[in-house]
């Protein structure tokens, strides 16, 4: 027997505890080729929100009744295969459930010797990787160039900004937290941080941090935050829409400045993406982030909740705010 | 003494004939390294709106008093330089002027025996070039792909469309007119065409008319009109900004469904340009143009007003929707 989180009703607007139901369920014993997971930690991702819609998108919806699906990492408790021992750790899309017995071809053995396990679903897994695809083969930036990140103490976005720096960019962080914006400015040296909060013109707080204006925006959250920084691209510029998630929550369709003349006036590239439109290139991209972590030039940060119960809370916190860099649930 | 036409005031909304006023001014006498031309044939384009607002773009706005400036075809009758003879025509962005006199160094010749000279400024010039850079560099169209162009039976979207058939691809016009359309469909071999003015709903139309959903969409016009293609673009889409017509007369900022959440889920790019972006390819743009055409798998067409003092009158229609091809003036 054990616990399992599974969707009870689909989230209209902000996600609340109501939308999840815990349940207990029956485990199989483990048969030939199988092995039974302890889930050590869950990654709460904001593109979650998406599958709980019944909407068209790149993915399934969840269904409902069946269990929320997501990174996670966990350890080998009984094996009865050859490619994975008793204490080897696993990281895959799996469901929010507390043990668990599966196949082991397709799981993905790491190793909790080169960083801590918790970045395999942070700035080594999904996020970091985002971020790299995102920036380095849309955005283009080049040295000397302008680039503004949202959601920039995001999982996302603080890698993003840190990966812009090693280019060489001048790096502009929107955040809604003075002491996230801190850790920007003091820790991953940015060059100015703007929380959107509490400025008081966002359009004159995007002229002054950005002089030359904007070469590279990668967008994380969309709506009034991107148009008062679209408004500011300079001819050539590349916009990378990787999230928008002040728009996931919208109980109807979002309406905003048609932003097609800008783009022509400005022969402006603006491109969506998902991680896994690159999935052939991730041995390349996990590479170049391991390397930028051990060197030291690549700084992480986490937001830790503990306990599986936990974990529909951890979610909803995504949608506030609360969180600087990945957010996790240790189970 | 001559005519030319100036930009008298900037056109709020639509453009009037209020906006413009004819003048005569002196022209001085051809001195050494200098041609003397009489304007033969120029070319009214929708961009040239933009230019009469006084608002940041690509391209610096017209001053008041001065001559408006367009594509222009025109005879050598005197000449002081080398490399034009009388009888030589010439194509370049000149002034609305019956009769200049200028340093014939950068003035293009064009070859009249070649194809007729108005093709210099439609299909062999700045629209043609637009077609083939922004539908082969951006759209990247394949075969078997489906491919929507907006402003179909434009100076542009003539050609636009036919590209695309050269390339194997599924093409569906839109345009106002039904006579319009028929010609897309009997001449131009599209494979279905919409009357955006007379069509119940559009959104249907588009899902009877490209039932493999939309790859590439070139997008002449903007506004409500793409609003219903871009919802039903592909994964991978290629959506090319190329023009705004339906904007261009806005007397505020035109607002809209927010696209990025789309272009986020379809993984789809959108990319803005001008034509002068492909400077250094033009040869070889022309050079397939011209290919094309003389093998007779490019069909032109224009709409031809006369008189020079029909070019207010002339560029006003392009926001009637009133020509089939390019519109030019004859003088």
């Amino acid at each position: 027997m054990t616990k399992q989180i599974v969707l009870k009703s689909r989230p209209f607007g902000i996600p609340t505890a109501d939308n999840f139901e815990t349940r207990i369920v029956e485990i199989p014993a483990v048969a030939e080729g199988e092995v039974r997971l302890t889930t050590k930690i869950v990654s709460v991702d904001p593109y979650l929100r998406g599958r709980m819609s019944d909407a068209k998108s790149y993915i399934e919806p969840f269904k409902m009744g069946e269990p929320i699906v997501s990174g996670l990492v966990a350890r080998v408790t009984e094996s009865k295969a050859d490619n994975l021992n008793v204490g080897d750790y696993v990281m895959d899309r799996l469901p929010w459930q507390e043990e668990m017995v599966l196949t082991a071809s397709g799981l993905q053995k790491v190793d909790e010797k080169l960083v801590p396990l918790s970045y395999y679903l942070g700035i080594l897994g999904m996020p970091g990787l985002t971020a790299y695809f995102g920036l380095l083969d849309i955005g283009k930036p080049q040295k000397g160039e302008t680039v503004v990140v949202s959601g920039a103490a995001g999982a996302v976005g603080l890698v993003v900004g840190q990966i812009a720096k090693i280019k060489g960019c001048r790096v502009i962080g929107i955040a809604g937290d003075d002491a996230k914006n801190d850790y920007l400015m003091k820790e991953l040296n940015f060059d100015a941080v703007i929380n959107y909060k509490t400025v008081e013109n966002m359009n004159a707080a995007i002229t002054s941090a950005c002089p030359s204006g904007v070469d590279v925006y990668f967008d994380n959250v969309g709506g009034e935050i991107s148009d008062a920084v679209v408004v500011q691209i300079n001819k050539g510029a590349r916009i990378i829409i990787c999230g928008q998630i002040s728009l996931y929550n919208a109980t109807r369709l979002p309406v905003g400045p048609r932003i097609q003349p800008i783009l022509l006036k400005r022969s402006a590239l603006m491109q969506g993406f998902i991680v896994s439109d690159y999935a052939d290139r991730f041995p390349e991209g996990f590479k170049a982030l391991v390397n930028w972590v051990v060197s030291g030039q690549l700084k992480y940060t986490q937001t830790i909740y503990h306990g599986f119960d936990q974990l529909p809370e951890a979610f909803i916190a995504l949608f506030e705010g609360k969180n600087l860099g990945k957010l996790i649930v240790e189970v």
